[in-house]
């Protein structure tokens, strides 16, 4: 046999801590403001997240400690394996060699469980016994329904009411997990009560149920609120997938040229390359040329066609305004089918580095992600989530280049998730049902205009 | 951090050779007899299996070599993880240390690809281009799929019907990776075409789904039919899963006192514990006291209720007569949600060697294995399949016998695959809507009545 397909580490290899691009930025990040035009203390956040987790998203530290219990719980799918795919490579005829680290293989599915896990075991140590959040199709609901479970968290999912009704299986499996699932608008929470109250019919959005959540969280002593991307201390979390990724092809005497992660929140993307851009930041000769690209929707690109200002978080404008590449908090994207990328801005860490030129993005429209991720399938066997789909796309379209060029480049994407949950998506590629969005521009042009004045 | 979570082999550590547990056998294996109750000629197989696979089916050779590029193609998943239940066995505050074999990491998420894999390639080396067969809820089909993927060979499907419309996502899988897929009766073979003939509503079973795909086997050249369980040269595939479990234990020190394995047509089942058997048929003085127990549903316990006679291997009669543990071939057993293991057969050789009294079986009802399952998914994260419920049960009362006597038993199970797609199933438990069906005595005596008369 040639050189090996899966390259694994032990355990004990598990990183001991987390790395924070902080450290490392050209300018400290843009902090979070408030209505005032000020920047929020962080005592005002301590009703819905805990001091200890508010300290890590407020920390410049470069290293931070991952607890035992953490680690331990990490074990049950930690290290991930790095893959090499040679098939893919040999279907493309590519002189490239393409990486990919499988991050498909947590209990959930996904990269979520990462930065889950931690957030559970940090309230947990914080004293508190609940976690409210929000899901759309339920990636991130299930994933704190696991991690819940896994340190004896009680976890209250409030889900989408139209993707409840549609997508029962991320619910079951929430469900197995311990949590309780609620269709949103619920009647357990003033702002669901107040909802059903105008349209008893009310299908329910992501914005909506935020709203419930954060309520929950806010009005209960013993619930705390968790957000599954877009925030420094989930990007921290996830900078386990880089920091694996870069022992994984030390063992083998590689270095990236660049590196593909899809891009919505932002925090897988954060997750693989941050560590990367240490190696840059401490000038190390290997990383000079390193080239890393966020890949996002064609019809949902924040970094590529947004602008970089002041915006709400979320759609309704209840969060802190936070410094990051947006369409406008009420741009509504099309219904892709990668839900884990429709959001209509991005992490502001993110967002700065890549206004400081420090990464770059790109657009895919959804058929052509499509088109990637049957083709990785039936090379490597694993179907990857739509999401996923993104940053396979990206690095396809790069090798194929190679293959015109003759150069033989390495390649790194971050397999997201597998795709088991997304079947009738593929389904409805299969059967030419997909649209394939243009970049829309009159809606973000609309959505721009309502942008919060600052200051 | 203590013990490990997870013993991992490296790829080169991947089995050279399958076991083939006849060579070790006190007796050998009681022969298929054709309609004149004359053992079969192999040349009379050959319209629908090639050579190759068929030397595989009658041979005594105690170890088979696996072809390079079988063991290339097993790199994309295998050696797949051993994993210590830590968690589990904290939960259940038992002295016993529990072990599993995850087989759900495979691309179709079971141990099915184990023979999947080679069956496509021995069929390709034999220069057929085309492999037919069946499938019902689909984790047989999709496995094929993957397989023929892997080597170029194509694969057509015939789904029951029934499943077709209820369960497109196995379909969609299977199409993902280039496969053909038709609801079952099609009208692309005779036996479709006269049973839509009868009755175009006709739902389809999985019967009728067999004979269109021995059909299109036996009438076309270029074309193979493939069985995913029940035939020796398939459990001899599926014993990677056992060699490798032995090299991984023996790392850590470690040798079973128990294996639990569910138990349907008996392929995961031989692939387990034939390697162990081999130990006991060596003398090795640590194998003396091993068990190893076939696990089976309440409501389809051949082993364990059925007779050991020559029986069809199918419902309707086609095959060969096969000497087996059988609730007669027409028994149609209960909708429970194990499909795997709705079997009304056994193995011919785990039938033999249920008689000689060198493994064991037992029969756990319905809802006992979701609880076990649930149970399972809360402790260790990853969801099982309702087939692998049952192993988990088996494993669970083991478990909880050790923690009322106090001994520190080393017990294994074959974690089978993944429930990702059997989520409705789980919905069903937590509902309450699931039936937890007693020994179907009388529909037993029934189909026994109809055992072929033999010679």
């Amino acid at each position: 046999m040639s050189e090996p397909t899966k390259i694994l580490l032990e355990e004990h290899e598990i990183p001991t801590h987390w790395y924070n691009v902080v450290a490392d930025m050209p300018n400290p990040p843009a902090p979070p403001l408030g209505p005032d035009g000020q920047p929020v203390p962080p005592e005002k956040m301590l009703a819905i997240f805990p001091g200890n987790l508010l300290e890590q998203e407020m920390s410049a530290e470069r290293w931070i400690a991952i607890p035992g219990e953490v680690r331990e719980a990490y074990r049950l799918w930690r290290p991930s394996p790095l893959y090499r795919a040679h098939r893919l490579e040999q279907m493309l005829g590519t002189p490239a060699k393409i990486y990919y680290k499988n991050e498909a293989i947590s209990p959930a599915g996904s990269h979520k469980p990462n930065t889950a896990v931690p957030q559970a075991f940090f309230n947990k140590q914080a004293g508190i016994s609940r976690l409210a959040t929000e899901t759309g199709a339920g990636q991130w609901g299930s994933s704190l329904a696991f991690a819940g479970q896994m340190f004896g968290v009680a976890v209250r999912v409030f889900m989408v009411k139209v993707s409840y009704d549609q997508k029962p299986f991320r619910r079951s499996m929430m469900q197995t997990w311990g949590a309780e699932v609620f269709a949103s608008p619920s009647d357990i929470t003033q702002a669901g009560r107040d909802a059903l109250a105008k349209d008893p019919e009310n299908q329910g959005s992501l914005g909506l149920a935020i709203s419930e959540a954060v309520e929950e969280a806010a009005s209960r002593a013993d619930t705390n609120y968790a957000l599954g991307s877009v925030l420094n201390h989930v990007l921290l979390h996830q900078t386990v997938i880089g920091l694996e990724a870069k022992q994984q092809l030390a063992k083998i005497g590689e270095y990236p040229d660049m590196i593909f992660a899809p891009c919505g929140g932002g925090s897988n993307f954060g997750g693989i390359v941050f560590p990367f851009l240490a190696d840059k930041a401490a000038g190390d000769p290997k990383a000079k040329n390193l080239r890393l690209v966020a890949v996002e929707p064609m019809s949902c690109p924040s970094l590529t066609k947004g602008v970089y200002a002041y915006d709400f978080g979320d759609a309704t404008g209840y969060t802190p305004l936070m410094k990051m590449y947006t369409l406008g908090h009420d741009f509504m994207p099309p219904g892709i089918h990668a839900g884990g990328l429709r959001y209509h801005g991005d992490s502001p860490l993110v967002s700065q580095l890549y206004h400081e030129k420090l990464i770059e993005a790109v657009a895919v429209p959804q058929l052509a992600t499509f088109e990637a991720g049957v083709q990785f399938a039936r090379a490597e066997g694993i179907i990857p989530a739509p999401e996923s789909c993104h940053g396979i796309r990206a690095c396809i379209d790069e090798a194929m280049r190679c293959k015109q060029t003759g150069e033989k480049k390495t390649l790194l994407f971050n397999l997201t998730g597998h795709g088991h949950f997304d079947m009738a998506s593929y389904d409805r590629y299969f059967s030419g049902a997909l649209d394939d969005y243009d970049y829309p521009r009159e809606a973000v042009e609309r959505s721009l205009q309502h942008l919060p004045k600052v200051g």
